[in-house]
């Protein structure tokens, strides 16, 4: 695979994943949205559909990983080169920091509509009102749109919940090898991958919003740090660890787990 | 392609796709329909399983554009020829509206039911509250059955949002010829454009109704001007032009930007 | 194909398809069933996948019509003999009547529960409170788990409702030849078909309930009508004749449509 | 099939297949998940991604049964040698337990937040306020995210239930070497599986919670004897036998049936 075709798959398929994903929460949660309070099953829906998009379109041009925690999986697998991998890495960084833009871009309006509501602004963050372990940084109105948080804040029991959900993620995606008779992400195999997604959030979603993905949600959180937006509150630094070193020790895990077990 | 295979799939998918998609509008907001209020995950997915059933009914006849979006996307790649891009906007058009009017058929009694109803032809339109940054017309209470329109009245911002929501449908159908072997529109292809379209709607769908496709639009536009149906209200001829022009952009975007990085 | 082939995979085709099509009516209607109230989108999604389960365990051994408006349809189209059509139709009413009998065996707790509870016994029904165009018998309390009713009952716009829906239904199911390269409901066919049948439901089961199969109706029916449920009230046999009359219409148009544009 | 194969894929199939199912019953259930009361259709489709997680991990390494009641009616329909029943029983049986296990390290802090709270550990638990017909013993607060119950407690009517279901899900299964044309559970076959099971699910869960196999709630109901939750109350062993016993007749009886009709 050749570096272009690498950074244009990545890269573009990234950004289509999170202009979907992200755009879902921004869907349910923003005012004078259609799809306002939608609820749960629409957000693992819409992000399990998000990955088939993205999925679907970068497959035939890098491989699809979209994701760090893929890349990692693959590289220990064997099937992608180390040498690829900070391409990969930069390119889906790159990538979710466009999709996250463009989610801004779309939902414009709603934003400000949003975020200059006194009923809105005026009220506590979702995060404010819990007896958290550790003194949590308040998390803004709309951050929910870009990045993931707890529900309970607990370092090690939030990454745990990342790690497991990641193995899950990672180990069906290199099983894709054995199941498909041709080689690359097949059109079946994005369907399989996004509705493994579904499960994934409708499963293990609940206690962190399940990023499964370092990429899906430090980009985000950057572009909400530096976007002009009103009353936006913090970007929650603090938690940033958490869904960077949870799904790539999960990739990692799945990576090995799959040379032992599947190989 | 001949010209006759062209006007039999187009017209017929298309008529299909906005009978089904005009369908679950209908049947979520009209009074005395079972599926009354069933919710924005009902009406998504009832409009991806309408572009389903269009495009698998079409797919071997004519391709299944059922769009201009399509249909240009596909003249600027090459996959169409530019001569025959007239006859499918034209039936596409044509099945459009007979689409329309087969909602009508089938919601009959609803329709007359809900618009001689006091408490919903005396209240406000959905529009009405609204702070529009223009001069609304008022929108009639069952043109949403019928055609999109903007939760907040902006025609800079509702155009890019169809644009792009419009960019990421078509990108996803030219990118079927590099992941399908065969050519045509395959069934798995059906099936993932028509969740690529849950998807859109899902997390695009949220500012604007996600017209993405302008015949969708002006068709039933057209047909709800034209219906004898009582206390209608106004068809909001002053957005029309923003689900044409936004998605014709989208469509040719996607078109040069799969040129640029995929071809 | 034999005819005990045609038999066998009708009846158990049909059998599975009715009582999982009736039981989620069961499940979302009875008290003391954990999916009580879950709604429109669970109605449709539980036909459609009722579909696909009777479809895919007959279609390597009948063809799965499961539908007497699909049969005729076939018959019409050519891909059924005429001299195995009453074998089809025997065996597919068969099978609904069984299907029938086996959702009040899952249900029998919930039946007698719902049914003995004072607060269900002794309201109206469903239809009593509307102003109906004819003399509507009563409909029981639990009907609506055998059968479909009408939410404004009018002979002429219910058949001609249900016809729209079976066209499309019919349509779909006859343009398989087309794209698919094998012969036969395939696997993948058996799960567009499922697909189709949820979206008609969600688009156009608003005024009738989308019986769109004439044994679906009229098995169950009959069901209702012997069983010694206590409290059952009516089987409301005065409109029995819809969901016969306007799928089999509908299944002839289909196949006629078929013929003319895409043969 | 090597039984080092069996070994492996049961047991990771099978603790994935809890792992999510568990999960979603988890994320519904508990305070401070944020998928709580997401309702039916989410438990249903989890449950269903969950099946197809797993099926997909399992299906080249170990055939993917993940349920006793699938091996048994392989065993007698031929496909599976009898002599690996045992090693499949067993891997089934750990692999549920460790995907129990799993599911508290997940929710751990939603766990102990739930059962910690007066106001759900102070209140009668669901089963409580019903007339049974048995004496029943008190079912503890979470005892449904390991295990199922029945909203009527009748043992013979409860296991007629879960024949019935499990009739169903095992025919499916056994059918697919009808359908497709290679061996083993293919990528499709684990799809249409998994959308079967969201179908018994909507249409047949109703009234016990459809185990439809005997690990998925015996294994889960030994863990929730022996973790250390607080207040977690009883396990129901006297419930115990119902998804074990009618399942396996359910099984045995979908083998002999497709030996009679459709082999």
């Amino acid at each position: 695979m050749s570096s272009s075709d690498i950074f244009i798959g990545e890269t573009i398929g990234t950004a289509v994943l999170i202009l979907l994903g992200g755009g879902v929460c921004a869907a349910v949660t923003l005012k004078r949205s259609k799809a306002r309070n939608a609820g749960w099953l629409a957000i693992t829906f819409g992000w399990g559909f998000a990955v088939l998009t993205g999925a679907y379109l970068a497959g035939g041009v890098s491989g699809a990983h979209l994701n760090p925690a893929v890349t990692l999986g693959l590289a220990i697998q064997g099937g992608t080169p180390w040498g690829d991998v900070p391409l990969y890495l930069g390119s889906q960084l790159l990538g979710a920091m466009i999709g996250a833009v463009l989610v801004y871009a779309v939902y414009y309006g709603q934003f400000h509509a949003h975020l200059t509501d006194p009923e809105i602004v005026g009220t506590k963050s979702p995060d404010e009102g819990m007896v958290d372990q550790t003194s949590a940084p308040k998390a803004g109105p709309v951050l929910g749109i870009f990045s993931t948080g707890p529900e309970i804040r607990n370092g090690v029991q939030n990454v745990l919940t990342e790690v497991i959900a990641t193995v899950v993620l990672v180990l069906a995606i290199l099983t894709q090898g054995l199941n498909n008779e041709g080689n690359g992400l097949g059109t079946l195999g994005a369907l399989i991958t996004a509705l493994v997604v579904v499960g994934i959030g409708l499963s293990l979603g609940g206690p962190t919003g399940y990023a499964i993905n370092p990429v899906r949600d430090l980009g985000p959180r950057i572009v909400h740090a530096v976007l002009p937006l009103p009353n936006k509150g913090g970007s929650d630094w603090g938690y940033a660890w958490v869904p960077i070193v949870g799904p790539l020790i999960g990739g990692a895990l799945a990576g090995g787990l799959y040379n032992l077990a599947f190989a």
